[in-house]
């Protein structure tokens, strides 16, 4: 329940640079998303990328896989006249040795004719990113874990 | 559903300083709004600012028709007893010429004594952003749009 | 219920070293406290922090209090199946003479086996920061007062 350590506690340092540039890459690339562009979506990962998720019995690597997953995924939602929003918060960034380490929430938010706005589900997002080049970063690992009763 | 286009995808690169400095102004513009000073929020648009919602029929054009506007709705939530937490969320901004846009998710909480704090809708917020010549933005024209089912 | 004065708004300048580090701070705080981390996060208050809410009969003084009261709390929600999820938002960051102060929107998420993830609480969090002498962050004064309805 609680720590065994009380070893001084350090939050890694980020530069305004890396932290800026995590947040703005996932505000638009959360934002594709959402707007059923799973392609450019899927290019926010790396070319080997991998999406895992403990709800899922099979992680899918590589970005056709992943276009496919989503894909798959709009399609049923759009079916059933769902919308959805995903927000990050709470990002906590690790610069490591050529990556960076980002641990975030992650709140899925469904629209419907019936219920209007509410909670989907409540998750905790993993990710390993790695620059693209440009300024900005590419997804390398990601996996999403549904928050469950303590 | 999907992108035809396969063509790499750009996040718009933002210097650090323009991240922290619209992070900033929306934390402290959102906050006014809640805490019921319209007048103090009106003065984050423009003087000629217009903010424009799916819901509403006519776009309120101007501080004076912003500060109208709000005015009414801060008084019949006083009345209903309602308070409401505006959240913004996953901000996306693209620097253009001269102005920045940031599109970003926006939720409304309310607050009643029957529900406590529950969604009260999920929204859509593109803002046309112009300095305000002391190191903040100003809001000259914002569009919100309901999230609807797919 | 509106402003009498119509005095230019400031939005308080933030450069974005400040604004990084303190969301920084808090991404990686409160995920301490939700992981059950209760030593290390109260290890983010100063050695006399004082944690003080509206719902709390008498603030907790120092560090020790602090453990105490979360390590209570954990506990508590361990024993109910409740797991949690601290979101901070719209953070109004004001710099001040050698402290920040943070006013922040705070929803609690719960997680349980019966309801899934819903919204807890909504409140309102105000810090006062002090350097940790290490790039980051310690709270020396937190207050979170729950939302109430107009």
């Amino acid at each position: 329940m609680s720590d065994l350590t009380t070893a001084p506690v350090t939050v890694p340092a980020v530069s305004a640079d890396l932290h800026a540039s995590v947040q703005q890459f996932y505000a638009h690339h959360m934002q594709m998303l959402d707007d059923g562009r799973v392609e450019s979506w899927a290019q926010g990962f790396t070319e080997d990328g991998v999406f895992a998720a403990d709800g899922h019995p099979h992680p899918a690597t590589g970005r056709e896989q992943i276009v496919a997953g989503a894909s798959r995924t709009v399609a049923q939602l759009a079916e059933q006249g769902i919308s959805r929003r995903h927000w990050l918060g709470m990002i906590a960034i690790t610069p490591g040795d050529g990556v960076v380490r980002a641990r975030s929430y992650a709140i899925v938010y469904q629209i419907t004719a019936a219920d209007g706005a509410s909670i989907r589900s409540s998750t905790t997002c993993e990710d390993v990113l790695v620059p693209d080049g440009r300024g900005s970063w590419l997804i390398r690992h990601r996996y999403v874990r549904q928050d469950v009763p303590a």
